[in-house]
């Protein structure tokens, strides 16, 4: 392997701090590996995507920047092009989430989810557009929403491409989470559109008078975590709760989650969140909740063949606890949850596995990692 | 309630040091409580139940006693007429778990599962008994173990009626793992059997040649813990597995849960056990598994009126970690897991609903607690 040779002696003698972290193996509870830095100095790095070409994409959510990275030299190329977008700093608004077209190689498309909007009223949008050298071409808003919010935090901003459909994930704005209850609202849902915007036939309530018909799910507070799974192709969530409620679902066809009318968490600081139920008749309980919260961020089932002891697990960021959450799963089943990595002291934004079956990490020190078995 | 007065009153003036138990609020993730001693002095409690005229029955494994208990004043009165048993000291065979029968009101009927033998041949066995007065008549040994080892640990040893049959579970005798997957031996097994000592008709592995009729599942290390589903009615076991590996199942016919073939847990010390394999075919997966080991005793849902948000939560001590382990529930499903008492340090044998709804438990200080909504 003369290139992983060539990128631990680029960064021990660039970086030296960083030898450690590229040395060391961690044995964990299924599978021992070792930490890579493939790249430094990012600004939020939200997403990471693979081309078939073998190159990335990496996205920066606060610098509202998409570059093309080489996996083994760590150097970046910025993407013109962008579409313009609302930027608001700290965990806020900016560039969120990228997918690359399953036929990429042929038709080039990329999906991109950003803020619009100012701080009087803002929101969630979503783009396609084709990738063309290093710039963005054809660009095409997919998805606008039909309300703005003065939002400050909370858009989620998750994409996942399931049976043929664009799903996004939509965050309550923080300070408007009744409307993540309301289907005139595009604020704390789950959304299903078609790839070229048109809403899909089967779509839950298209025809109900009063709701937005891209709505496929609901009551949800911020989901920035989306992933489908390897076997069902269902489409799963993780999402922040508030303290003591972030939760893991499967999402279905019109389920309620719930929030904020139902949840097991309670309002920083102390004491419950409105009447404080914890279940309502129509409302879904969620599939999985951790409290203390660990704010998760990034969800990836990992079905690759490099740590074949971790298929089928279900791995995320936390924020708050700064650890590589993994959930040990038996169908949908949830068995058992391991956290790694934790003496890092890393805000995890995102888990990603590469065509290599590596597991690609990106945190707010501006770092892409990955794990490599050991 | 004069009752718990005098009882807080009498605690305040014998026992000064418990007055803090008794007084100091617990607030947890759904229910805040209070921790009230009930008993004390016992020897290693390993079951309580409770008989229809209020008071309770308190077995004591390593000292072989059985009691009747008075809940308020904490008086305990002997029982005579017990079997004769193998008592083998810590952590090994004496009076494992005890039963009411339903009807006990009027049959006086008792269920007691206990170690006989010796040290080169011993074994679980299980009788049943008529409580009169304070003394146990018309002893009747339902069951022995068609063969003897010479086991010094892991004799499982709760029991549980549902569908009208007595289930009971035995341990792999520690030394002896490969006999959980043989269909002649007893080791390591989960039994059913008739009240009467008679074998149901529609035992799994009634009528295969050299196999135990009275076998139900199998393939189990160290089940010390039982319960019954509130209201599917099924049986859930949990088991102390080898350094990673604790796990909860539901037990159904015939079914292999894996020890020692497969298990998420390692040689104390560390290395594989067996193949290290975590899956085969024909083996269930765990339902759930502690990693860390928290080596759970004692299994108990939660029904009752007094702590509403527990309704549905299952409850299990731990011995490693010496905490309440609660697990929310959704039907089968294990959403969530919360570690009560920790800091107390009580190594926790039983959990167990009294009919006031309120949470018992047993720990290896010889007390007797219960946990009362604050």
């Amino acid at each position: 392997m003369p290139n992983l040779i060539y990128t631990l002696a680029f960064w021990a003698a660039a970086l030296p701090t960083l030898t450690l972290a590229n040395t060391t193996a961690v044995v964990s509870e299924l599978e021992s590996f070792r930490v890579e830095v493939v790249a430094e100095g990012l600004r939020i790095p939200w997403t990471l995507k693979f081309l078939p070409d073998g190159r990335a994409l990496v996205g920066e959510r606060e610098a509202g920047r998409l570059s093309l990275l080489d996996l083994q030299s760590g150097q970046r190329q910025p993407i013109e092009g962008l579409p313009s977008m609302f930027r608001s700093g700290a965990n806020s608004s900016g560039l969120f989430d990228v997918l690359v077209h399953p036929q990429f190689a042929t038709n080039q498309t990329l999906f991109l989810a950003y803020g619009i909007g100012d701080e009087a009223g803002n929101g969630l949008a979503v783009a396609s557009a084709r990738l063309r050298g290093s710039r963005l071409e054809d660009l095409d808003e997919l998805y606008t929403p039909a309300r703005l919010i003065a939002g400050k935090w909370h858009f989620g901003g998750r994409l996942a491409l399931a049976d043929g459909n664009l799903y996004i994930s939509t965050g309550d704005g923080y300070d408007f989470s009744a409307q993540a209850q309301d289907l005139s609202s595009p604020a704390g849902k789950i959304l299903r559109i078609r790839e070229d915007g048109g809403i899909p036939r089967d779509n839950p309530f298209l025809g109900r008078a009063g709701a937005l018909p891209e709505i496929f799910a609901y009551g949800v507070r911020n989901p920035q975590g989306m992933a489908v799974h390897p076997e069902t192709g269902a489409v799963w969530i993780n999402e922040h709760g508030p303290q003591g409620g972030d939760e893991i679902n499967i999402v279905t066809a019109g389920t309620n989650f719930g929030w904020p009318q139902i949840t097991y968490g309670e309002e920083y600081g102390g004491g419950p969140i409105g009447a404080g139920l914890l279940r309502q008749p129509g409302m879904a309980q969620p599939h999985y909740y951790w409290d203390p919260s660990i704010a998760p961020s990034g969800l990836q089932f990992y079905a690759g063949q490099a740590f074949p002891n971790w298929r089928g697990s279900l791995f995320s960021g936390s924020l708050a606890f700064t650890h590589l959450n993994r959930l040990t799963m038996d169908g949908d089943r949830i068995l058992h949850e391991e956290r790694l990595l934790a003496e890092r002291n890393w805000r995890i934004r995102f888990v990603e596995q590469g065509p290599d079956g590596y597991l690609y990490l990106g945190n707010d020190d501006g770092q892409i990692l990955r794990l490599v078995p050991e």
